[in-house]
């Protein structure tokens, strides 16, 4: 997996070759075809692993605020460690994203980080409003769903922009502002 | 550019041939080189193309309440005409997309897509702000910032999930929400 990591890093996914990947792994291609048959499977199977650091890294920490917990989560599905590493493995996974409408197994996959993202925030929201952390009218699907769309977003923008844009910050008075506000809107 | 359009339709980006694009015009490939020089070229010129159609689709209506433009604004950046035969291009854009890294030229022209919706944006909202349309506290910059985004993601998404997800009413009820709150926080 960190050889297919290194080779998407390098090579891109339109150009990806099994032999670049046996290359970053430093063993043959018939080693690697032993365990995976083509391109598209070990692909699929970085996918999943990529899923899992995933899940383990944007998940609610359970710990403070809501309000806190919602900046965390948002934080690591915005940011994510080794940012300048990961531009050029962004730029692949944006490249095999391209690839959903055309394959179902890569649809599939892709939607679980967002359908976990959601489920995350949703959660996170909804105990915020139970507790009186947030808005009692905000709709905890409702602002799933933006902040989902905000964050595919944002990594969208920061491919073609090369920076952030103020998109961050921007979210996070968003969630400031609107669930937390001082004044509550009395409906 | 409408040959080029539909074989982008038909082939995607990464596997675009000049002589796809030939076929497409019914000439030669030779015909379509003393225009262009080379894909690229060719690929430049149809994005340009596509930014020219896109101001005059996606532009402040200037009729109406600022409320009223900034939802058909945000509608026609959302929801283009013949959303369906445009599926194949969006996923063929996405792959351009995935080319800003690497090649300025692609990235300036991406970018102008992004900023022309920001000024659009800003421009209304900042009006409806001094109309007291909207909250004397909304920031119109900040305001752009998100909605660009969210549209961002909503092309993102709809490509991976096949579907709007919801994401088009959630950004009407964020503009309804936040924009236009009937009882106005005190600050």
């Amino acid at each position: 997996m960190c050889a297919t990591y290194r080779a998407l890093c390098r090579h891109g996914y339109a150009d990806l070759t099994m032999q670049d990947i046996a290359d970053e792994w430093a063993k043959s291609k018939a080693a690697l075809h032993y365990h995976y048959d083509t391109k598209r499977g070990l692909l699929l199977a970085f996918l999943d692993h990529l899923f899992e650091s995933y899940t383990e890294r944007v998940a609610d920490p359970a710990e403070g605020t809501p309000h806190e917990r919602l900046h965390a989560l948002l934080a690591a599905a915005l940011d994510p460690p080794r940012a300048d590493a990961t531009r050029e493995l962004r730029t692949a996974l944006f490249e095999v994203k391209a690839q959903a409408p055309h394959d179902d197994a890569f649809r599939e996959r892709l939607e679980r980080f967002d359908r976990y993202l959601q489920a995350e925030i949703r959660g996170v929201v909804g105990a915020g409003v139970e507790a009186g952390a947030f808005r009692a009218d905000v709709d905890s699907d409702e602002i799933a769903t933006l902040l989902v769309t905000l964050v595919n977003g944002a990594h969208s923008r920061r491919i073609v922009l090369g920076d952030d844009a103020g998109v961050p910050e921007a979210i996070r008075s968003f969630v400031d502002d609107h669930l937390v506000e001082e004044a509550t809107a009395d409906r």
